[in-house]
């Protein structure tokens, strides 16, 4: 199976599957049908076939998927059992609350390093991380050698940071700013959460009411 | 046109056309050809035709698109020339985040106030908009009358406090809880947040190279 062939939709859909499941998986729920599977989830059950089987199909056995089976299979096909280490650079509100409030381990990473230029809040610790100051950046990453850098900037130090950081080995981005990693540097990984955008949809629903 | 029958992904691409023309417009860029929005965007032309036809098609003349036009028009199909009145609630990291970084007002919302149950909070202010307590909740409401809540709260407290929201007349929800406000209510416009989703998407990169 050729997997670049692989519809970005499914793709983005696979974390919402997973993480369905693994709140099905917390109250103890074994099995779910097709049916009440789409209903949650408000696509087609078609559709939801048409996804699993792009990788291979899942073992839905008529009366319906095992829960924990289901959550494993879409687990190791997101690669969520791996610990990439990655850094965070911008420990302002976003940069706090990404690191407070996401849980990189279940999540295939692994956040070993929280970088920010204040130097009012270099030490100050969050989650049992101590954030550094900027300048120990380039040490920290030659002995550390973390894989991922998860960007909470603001665009012109986005842009600044980026070539340092892939020339001190950084393969992949989270990137929470709205500079355009991926036009410039098109060989590493980047995902880009631009918030706002969401906003828009919601008015956009709002408007079609 | 029949706009219910508008794929989700068609809506979903309508805030990153509009934000890229932004960008454009800042940099004053008075055209674009429709090859140079596809490259930049990702999408092949014959997509980004598609979608624009299902809006009545826009004034795409050969040598490419007014980007001041088109910006325009894909902003009052999003309905960003509204000025829905908002609320924020919980100012944690993640609320000021939000309320210091979003622009609401270019997005069709108009933030009116934010609420916190931290009384050490009550009275600092973001923006220019005080943090109240979440106790004047229901006063302010009943006076100001708000249509949309911005819930940057955990799933337990978004739970309890939806049921009340809705009977002050908040129609619409931009929530950042895991809390699965439509089940519950499949009546009002909700747009989920889950920044956790896009970092299981660079795990599937990273895992894919």
């Amino acid at each position: 199976m050729a997997k670049e062939e692989i519809p970005v939709a499914v793709i983005k859909r696979l974390p919402r599957y997973y993480r369905f499941l693994e709140e099905l998986k917390q109250k103890g729920i074994v099995r779910i049908s097709s049916r009440e599977l789409s209903e949650r989830l408000g696509l087609t059950a078609s559709q939801i076939r048409q996804d699993f089987n792009r990788y291979g199909g899942f073992g839905h056995q008529g009366y319906g998927y095992n829960v924990e089976q289901l959550h494993g299979e879409i687990g190791a096909i997101l690669g969520l059992n791996n610990r990439h280490t990655a850094i965070l650079i911008g420990a302002g509100n976003l940069g706090r609350a990404v690191a407070n409030h996401i849980f990189f381990e279940s999540r295939g990473f692994e956040l070993i390093g929280i970088f920010d230029r204040k130097e009012a809040l270099t030490g100050q610790m969050i989650k049992e991380i101590p954030i550094r100051h900027i300048d120990g950046l380039d040490e920290f990453c030659r002995e550390n050698l973390p894989k991922v850098a998860v960007l909470c900037l603001p665009e012109e130090e986005a842009k600044l940071l980026t070539p340092g950081l892939i020339g001190l080995g950084i393969q992949a981005f989270w990137n929470f700013s709205s500079y355009d990693i991926s036009m410039d540097y098109p060989q590493v990984a980047v995902e880009n959460v631009h918030i706002g955008d969401r906003l828009m949809t919601l008015c956009y629903k709002i408007s079609q009411e």
